[in-house]
């Protein structure tokens, strides 16, 4: 299998990072090959290393991590025999996933298959069963609008205008033709990557941002240069002065002149945080002024929990800076990501550009799905209160659980959003957690997921709170038996901390 | 705008091709300036210059056209003008669309707007609403399996069941796990890209080809050859030998070992032919041999019209050479474009890997669409050999308008597929006609849009048959027209064409 570029010593070397347990007592009970089999088993957990990636031949690997060879034999050995490579006669060693992670459910359409895992990956509503219902036969009566077209690169016009209506009602006059409809948020993402970024250029992203973002930005082959958010203040450094000044992403817009900053302006995956509005403005004028974009990703705002829906981003931003800027927004969050309806809102010029790219990609969004949509953002259905009661009742299950379960973490509990973003206690590793987890039957993205580089938010872990009761309170059950079971490896990681 | 790469006189002279009329009478009717306008005009709306493209400055560009610096301002005046550019203060001349044609309608759903234009730049059905409704309400009924996933990167099991049980009816047998649902074979392309293709790749493609591929496989950054069809012979070359050594496309991923090699066996996209089934296999071993993958896009295979369906490429190919096979195909002729729904037919191990890719593209496929998928594969709804009456009548009714309006064009009748591969008469021009014909409200895809090499098929224009007979009877009216409207420019041309 060569569909991946080719997985050097050197670069294996750096995504293991610092693996190696500490000496003493525990170098016995967990030697070099083992703990280099689970570092490499944690990065296909974790999607780092891609499943069917060719594994660097044993020799250089073994100069490069300072091993013996015979090491890191054993290390693939163990490996193949846990179903998490495959030997190739006289081809190599290829990561694998066992055939018990591969038969995940896809759908819930059959029964039976990996029923008994708690997926954890992603945080995402379910379906509203019976708003669905509702909006499909909506759609079902209109099908008789579905006349001429089939495709249609701009989006269903009654798509257009219902969406552009949601701004113009939150307090941003939009126009149909400053909207164009995509395959969700992810789809707006990668078709905005499509258009502006070409090999090289450099992107600002805070730290941690969205996994997928990440790898969709990097498939477009653009260099990603995280800013952190300060887990108190977040996009504020606190520090005196106003305006761009006290932002250290418009700060590092200035300084580097990057093609685009991609920033999650409410309710913020997967910190939580909310962007105070006072710095859009002063964010989007840095940018431009630097000659990059802005792509607001507005995914999340809709679910706001504890304070009332957050104002367009794009409201706080003036005429000029707006030319540059670019939201996304979808319906994944707020009604159901199964639709895939998202959307871009930009100046009608770039509408047209982004129309034109997307034939390369997928030519169009599906129709009958746009139907639904415009039942969904013109009727409804109520349950957008609904699912906010749900969902500050499932985080404060979630939180007390762990809280039980778990009581040397900690997490800012957030005014909005899908998830908890957590942060481990003293030399715990997010990466090493959520390789046992899975072994528990528990699904999970660890920290380093929501980092542009390498081996970054190993003390953190997102835990999304969408899922039903009884799953989240299965879930941090087997979290916590993951985590006693990896109780001798936490205490040699916790001594290399202390050392580090 | 600087969305797209800066467009260079030097690209812009070689884009325009040999643009400029012959001397002559001729010269004083059409100016240099109104030809270089014109032509400029034919290259954004054949999507060969995007929308909100930079022209290059005007002198750089007299320079590499050696025309006087006053030609190239008066040819940018004119195209502002006609709504074909803007200029901009201080920045330049930005290609741009006029209002008329950007008000197209987006999914008929709004009556009134661009009721006139006739759009033939798609070769696909219109949706059949009755089956549609039948296959919604299928769906609709069956909303409550769609329980706990919304997010499938792999597709719907029952949509991955029935896509793998249609192949096997086929008489090829395959697994669900064999299958990956995409955003259409558009998305498949896309996704197969984003897989296996590095920057600079080499690709090998027929030539002429789908248009959309060219682009999807561009933005990936490969590098793409065209390998030439024989108009009469197809893939063979009709010369003696047997196996890889009479199909060109082999013999040259054997020379030119390219890292994928995309073709459209049945019906192929524009010209109609049919690869016979003997080639399938040796050029499948060939591919393999040279280490390449092979992507065979079987979206037409269905809309077989004189001949029966033909058996699956992949039924042809021995166990080794498949391992590096995939197939692409979708509903989007045989059923409906609308629905976006595709598919991948690789081995599972690449599947999996396609999966784990699609992430960072647009996550999943809508569920409901695939519902209504499953729907349309299990019943069927009887619409497939009325298509077929349909398709072949308006075959007919095209052939007879255009025999009777253009008795100098010529073509084979295609058994199958969706559309006429035109050849024009001696000298006149593509490029310059679907430019014409779009003043008169009829839109086309030029020849060049099918070609790899740009400036490549200006002597063929596709015309697809699948519009309802009186909108195909009022395109060959208007063709007619902008043919004779363009008159004096053809006769230049084809002077042009007996010199060079």
């Amino acid at each position: 299998m060569e569909a991946n570029a080719p997985l050097t010593a050197a670069t294996l070397a750096r995504l293991l990072g610092p693996w190696r347990v500490a000496g003493g007592s525990d170098a016995s009970r967990h030697p070099a090959r083992a703990a280099l089999a689970d570092r490499i088993t944690a990065l296909i957990l974790d999607g780092r290393l891609p499943v069917g990636a060719r594994l660097p031949a044993e020799r250089p690997l073994s100069e490069a991590l300072e091993l013996s060879r015979t090491t890191v034999t054993a290390a693939y050995t163990s490996l193949v025999e846990r179903g998490y490579a495959s030997a190739r006669r006289g081809s190599g060693t290829y990561t694998a996933l066992p055939e018990r992670l591969l038969a995940r459910p896809a759908g819930g359409w059959q029964e039976g298959q990996g029923a008994d895992l708690v997926d954890l990956t992603c945080a995402a509503p379910l379906p509203p069963l019976a708003a669905l219902r509702a909006a499909t036969a909506w759609a079902a009566e209109r099908l008789s609008v579905v006349t001429q077209e089939s495709y249609l690169p701009y989006g269903l016009s009654a798509l257009r205008e219902a969406v552009a209506q949601r701004y113009t009602e939150r307090g941003l006059p939009t126009d149909p033709s400053q909207i164009l409809v995509t395959a969700g948020a992810q789809g707006a993402i990668s078709l905005v990557g499509r258009l502006l970024i070409r090999t090289g250029d450099r992107i600002l992203v805070e730290g941690p941002t969205y996994p997928n973002a990440i790898d969709s930005l990097t498939a477009a082959r653009a260099r990603l240069t995280p800013v952190p958010l300060d887990p108190a203040t977040g996009w504020a450094d606190g520090a005196a002065g106003g305006g761009a000044a006290r932002i250290p992403l418009a700060q590092a817009a200035t300084r580097l002149s990057p093609r685009l900053v991609y920033t999650i302006p409410h309710f913020h995956n997967p910190t939580g945080l909310v962007m105070p509005p006072e710095l859009a403005g002063p964010l989007a004028r840095a940018a431009r002024k630097a000659g990059a974009w802005l792509l607001a990703d507005e995914t999340i705002t809709d679910a706001a929990l504890d304070v009332p829906v957050p104002a367009p981003f794009a409201a706080a931003v003036g005429p000029a800076d707006a030319e540059r800027l670019l939201v996304c927004g979808s319906l994944g969050k707020s009604f159901w990501g199964g639709l895939r309806v998202g959307w871009v809102r930009a100046p009608s010029r770039v509408v047209h550009e982004l129309a034109a790219a997307r034939a390369s990609l997928d030519l169009a969004s599906p129709v009958i799905e746009q139907l639904i949509a415009v039942a969904v953002l013109r009727e409804g259905f109520g349950i957008e209160e609904e699912r906010r009661a749900e969902w500050r009742a499932s985080r404060e299950l979630l939180e007390a659980a762990l809280r039980d379960a778990m009581p040397d973490w900690s997490w800012h509990t957030p005014e909005g959003g899908l998830s908890l973003w957590v942060r481990l206690a003293g030399g715990e590793e997010s990466t090493s957690l959520v390789h046992r987890a899975a072994t528990h039957g528990l699904l999970l993205q660890s920290g380093p997921r929501f980092g542009a580089d390498p081996g970054t938010y190993e003390r953190y872990l997102r835990l999304p709170y969408t899922e039903a009761p009884e799953k989240l309170r299965e879930a941090v059950r087997r979290l916590a038996a993951a985590r006693t079971a990896l109780g001798p490896v936490h205490a040699a990681e916790r001594r290399r901390d202390l050392v580090a």
